[in-house]
């Protein structure tokens, strides 16, 4: 009945034709990382300038904003779905329409470069190859932040493209919190490591085998490979061409394969959401993720809080000898133990779940300092390496181990960092709460049956999309907005009691 | 200076606005080729439909029909790269606004889900599950030939979009000699392969080292690896998404390395055609090939007159054996006979050149029959494997081996098989010419040499783009338009002389 209200049914139907220019400008950009010849590089950034330029032109069209407004005056009934959507066009159109497309193109345009340079960059560990580019990136951050415009400071214009509604200081405050917390839980997890040895569980994985078991671990948290598929890249990531296709990335490490299983965990949990979001709104604000901070909350959760946890090894541990001769001579529990090793280290994604929070918080003070020009681009490698070793007591020898080691700024992505402590946290206050909900979970943890909790996880969030604001849905799926109370309560448990 | 003409400069920037748009549709038909998952299907299906209509649009606007008239007035020197451009885009610009927006983009929706559908039905070899597909693909291609128009067959429209300036009428002249002369070789060419076993080179040939030895070879035809990649499909194809950015992708059989080798000698034919087409004017007619009759002839040059030749295995013996040991046991001119092994056999793209055209005969009859409406689609396997016992001897026991075998239905392209043959000849007079302008071209082939032949047809056909039309370029690089008597002399010479 409320689709028959004409401009209603207009942006549905300009919904729909953004997304094929969006869901493509998603295939250029996934190709750009896993298969494009590098010779490619200056006609993709042509291209993916043109699409982004498009999509934004589509959306930001005055029509748009008088459909809109028109439905904003029908009134459609609160709770139902129309009302959500018109309530999340109206603020993303409102953003939007504070930058020009031209600014957009040329965003895309500058960050497709970026990215090839940033790949260079690490691998030959040069700071100055990708200082250039990184300049270019935060001028046009900068420009953006001025558009959509800010009370007190331009990261929180930023922050509210990953994060709608949080602010930088709020994000002080959280990390004022959790930083002595964690050094606190620090000194008794490493304590308790000691004993296992770092290289315990090194040896040589073949790639093949690495890729045989971490899609019969995907497969089992029930990621459908019929909608998606995985590729080698630099940086793992998940990207959604449309619906039924979600890819997920990683790399490979032959003397380790927990690299690459966790890694693929992550993704696939990011993968979950992604395919979990309901098809039928795909393209609208019901068919989207709520915020970054809800997406690593999916990823962080199958990674840690399933995958690193004895239950998991107790059922996998048969299943992976078979891919993994070398692992018989292990235990479950000696398995476990490694995987939980907690010692500061260089590599972020590859951090333990203590010191992992700790890399965030570096990147927020950097990215607020570079944002605030409190910072320049040339000094990055120097106060990323004094902060770090402040932090977490050691000394980068490398930028490829240090400020070059994420791709998230050649990308343009500023103000992503702090969702993944946001998804931490999210995940603990998820966990705790489905623990209550299903009674049988340890049990089901155990025989490696994740489908209750997957549905658990389908329906307080994947099938929500963006029907509420992320700290409404928190409220809603765990009785709180996101706290870090259960978080430190799951880290002291697991890393410093007894 | 003529580039200031506002018309014309006017035109140039629609082009490459085009580029951006059919290069991207290019990546979304190889992604489904290859990587796309499979229930991503209807969604790729519109995405293709969308910038299909969307690139149609742009070039079909009515201003465009005014920029290319105001050119036309404007008269460019004779001999001008302008003057070129503005031909064919007077020719393509006529073309397509016969056909509506509309029927674009219905034809690339159901084609999207006839190839799909075409996959599924040649691996279980069942002709129904692709039956409704191409009945829905022809009333479409017949539709498409009347909104085109034509003076005596519907098959003449279709043909206009893969070989300018050909008509069916002509076809079947040609055809009705080559096919008696065929005959007449293909008698004493089997008596002369029958001292050589069908199965000489059979082995096991690991899929890794298969792809080693091809890359090599497409290295030294000059395939530049930087600009272009090889993936793995069930139908081989070369695809180009970009200036830069040119896939070919083959299939492998481990018990016989040949057909991925001749397979990717073939489709890095095309890809030498492609990387050589003048980048500055990508988007442009002048960038643009000529035909695929023309194209064809760089594929079936390459995997034929070079690499079919005793010249070919004298050099790349050693190295073949390099990644194939068993290869050892044989002589140069043992696998030179193996690979020029001529007997009928059901599957075209390994058929070995003298039956290779009888195949295309086939399929043009019967192509030309169903435009017509002489046969139903229903029964095309068995009026195709009628005909084929009848054309080469052999009983069809699978649709997979007949009618099903080709992808060129599925994607919609009917009209396409006789360009094959059209590449045949020109393949075989552009080789006859080469060696004449060439001194030095049997020592350097002899010696794995490339450069000499690949710069000639750099010059002759590649940097021509569509500056002539592919009778008058053929005209232009060899003296005569063309002609089947080159081919045929070439096929008595190699087949039956002595």
């Amino acid at each position: 009945m409320t689709e028959a209200f004409r401009p209603y049914r207009k942006l549905l139907k300009r919904a729909r034709e953004i997304s094929l220019v969006s869901g493509t400008a998603g295939l250029l950009s996934w190709d750009h990382e896993t298969y494009m010849p590098p010779k490619a590089l200056a006609f993709r950034a042509g291209q993916l300038a043109h699409f982004s330029g498009q999509a934004h032109r589509l959306f930001t069209a005055k029509k748009v904003g008088d459909w809109i407004s028109a439905c904003e005056q029908h009134a459609f009934a609160a709770g139902s779905d129309e009302a959500a959507n018109v309530r999340e066009w109206r603020r993303l159109h409102d953003r939007a329409t504070r930058v020009p497309a031209r600014l957009v193109e040329k965003f895309l345009r500058v960050c497709t470069h970026s990215l090839a340079a940033w790949r260079a960059a690490r691998e030959r560990s040069e700071f100055n190859v990708f200082k250039p580019h990184l300049q270019k990136v935060l001028e046009l951050n900068r420009q953006m932040a001025d558009c959509w415009g800010y009370q007190e400071s331009p990261y929180d214009a930023l922050l509210e493209e990953y994060e709608p509604g949080i602010r930088a200081a709020q994000l002080r405050a959280l990390f004022a919190e959790l930083r002595p917390a964690i050094v606190a839980i620090l000194g008794s997890a490493m304590e308790r490591s000691a004993a296992v040895p770092e290289d315990l569980l090194n040896g040589n994985y073949s790639i093949a085998a690495q890729q045989a078991f971490n899609r019969q671990v995907a497969e089992a948290m029930g990621f459908d490979f019929e909608a998606g598929r995985i590729d080698t890249t630099t940086h793992p990531f998940c990207c959604t061409v449309g619906p039924g296709d979600c890819r997920l990335t990683t790399r490979y490490n032959e003397q380790n394969f927990t690299r690459s299983l966790y890694g693929i965990m992550h993704e696939a949990g990011h993968g979950l959401y992604e395919q979990g979001l309901p098809a039928e709104h795909y393209g609208t604000p019901l068919g989207m993720s709520a915020s970054l901070g809800i997406h690593e909350s999916q990823s962080r959760l199958w990674e840690n809080h399933v995958g690193r946890s004895p239950a998991f090894w107790e059922h996998w541990h048969p299943v992976a000898c078979g891919h993994f001769l070398e692992l018989k001579k292990f235990s479950p529990a000696q398995i476990t133990a490694a995987v939980n090793r907690v010692s500061p280290s260089f590599i972020r994604v590859e951090a333990d779940q203590v010191t992992y929070d700790l890399h965030i918080i570096l990147r927020f003070e950097i990215e607020v300092k570079l944002i605030e020009q409190q910072l320049a681009v040339a000094d990055v490698p120097a106060c990323w390496n004094e902060e770090f070793e402040k932090m977490l007591g050691l000394k980068v020898a490398k930028d490829a181990d240090g400020c070059l080691q994420d791709i998230h700024w050649s990308k343009g992505m500023l103000g992503y960092f702090p969702t993944y402590t946001l998804g931490n946290l999210n995940a603990s206050q998820l966990m705790r709460q489905a623990a209550l909900d299903l009674p049988a979970l340890e049990v089901e943890l155990a025989r490696g049956e994740y489908g209750a909790l997957r549905e658990w996880l389908r329906e307080k969030i994947h099938r929500q999309g963006l029907r509420h604001p992320p700290a409404e849905l928190m409220r809603r799926a765990t009785g709180e907005p996101t706290r870090s109370v259960c978080h430190l309560d799951f880290l002291r448990k697991k890393f410093a009691a007894g």
